[in-house]
């Protein structure tokens, strides 16, 4: 069974994706990229330029599902909200496509990365790298925001899913 | 000069909505209604919904803006982050409708219908129905939360214009 999972970190200032498939026991990275809004733009046009970006994306690859981390209020309330207006924009996404959508929370997808629920980024950020040593070649600055997005996009995958880390690492 | 206004007070479990237009200084209420999302649909199919509903307004009374009231952090901050959902989508459809997007704080909208932004919401219900008997022939339960909502709809008619109260009253 075929299966094709995108992953997504949303951010005004920076998203991070990845989408990943697995098919015959093998796990693929089919992309993994970043978005930047232009801070300059209305809010309404960043909102559509996000939803472009997205449908073009899901048009391309065809997911099953949308996989997001849980998100919890910082310091900035009206922020946490605006970042709503983004996730939205993914559920509408989600219903529109057909698509499943699950959130992880960010100690499930530490959890789910390294066996621990309490590891640092780095050790999930070694992890993303022993699976995808392509990553490695990226840009330092680049890499290290967008192994959030594929290690949200691999907890996607895992999920209720028979996939084991082992045949994942194979591919 | 025609201007076409929707305003919006969205909520998963109630959203109102009123729709005025402004024509050769008259002023009048196209519709105002509320849309209930069924709260055992999965959130992506009740953010559809919400889309689409909208969509359908959109498409039938081509309003030149919309309106909105800003939103606080209340005591549950995942609803709070919801609540950006819908938001989140009333911004994608006014970029995609070509539309304005104006956000009122609660103190502007009430300070703006009855001239003191401390005022009661009776106050202002009662204005709302001063300037539109035919709200008070609807149900009690409803007409009070479709106050909000027009009253919301009254701030993006009047912000940036020339109508005033006076001639709004008479239409």
């Amino acid at each position: 069974m075929e299966r094709i999972i995108l992953g997504i970190d949303p951010g005004f200032s920076f998203t991070g994706y990845g989408v990943l498939k697995v098919s015959q026991g093998k796990t693929a990275l089919l992309d993994c990229g970043y978005l930047r809004l232009p801070p300059q733009k209305h809010l309404s046009e960043r909102v559509g330029i996000f939803h472009q970006f997205f449908t073009k994306k899901i048009e391309q690859y065809k997911p099953t599902g949308i996989a997001l981390e849980t998100s919890f209020l910082g310091k900035n309330a009206q922020t946490f909200l605006k970042l709503g207006y983004l996730r939205g924009i993914l559920y509408l996404l989600a219903n529109n496509h057909q698509m499943s959508i699950q959130e992880f929370a960010p100690r499930e997808v530490k959890s789910m990365l390294t066996g621990f629920g309490g590891a640092s980024k780095e050790q999930v950020a070694r992890m993303v790298f022993m699976l995808f040593p392509q990553l490695q070649q990226l840009k330092e600055s680049e890499r290290n925001d967008l192994t959030d997005a594929v290690a949200i996009t691999l907890c996607g995958l895992w999920y209720n899913n028979v996939v084991v880390l082992g045949s994942t690492r194979a591919s």
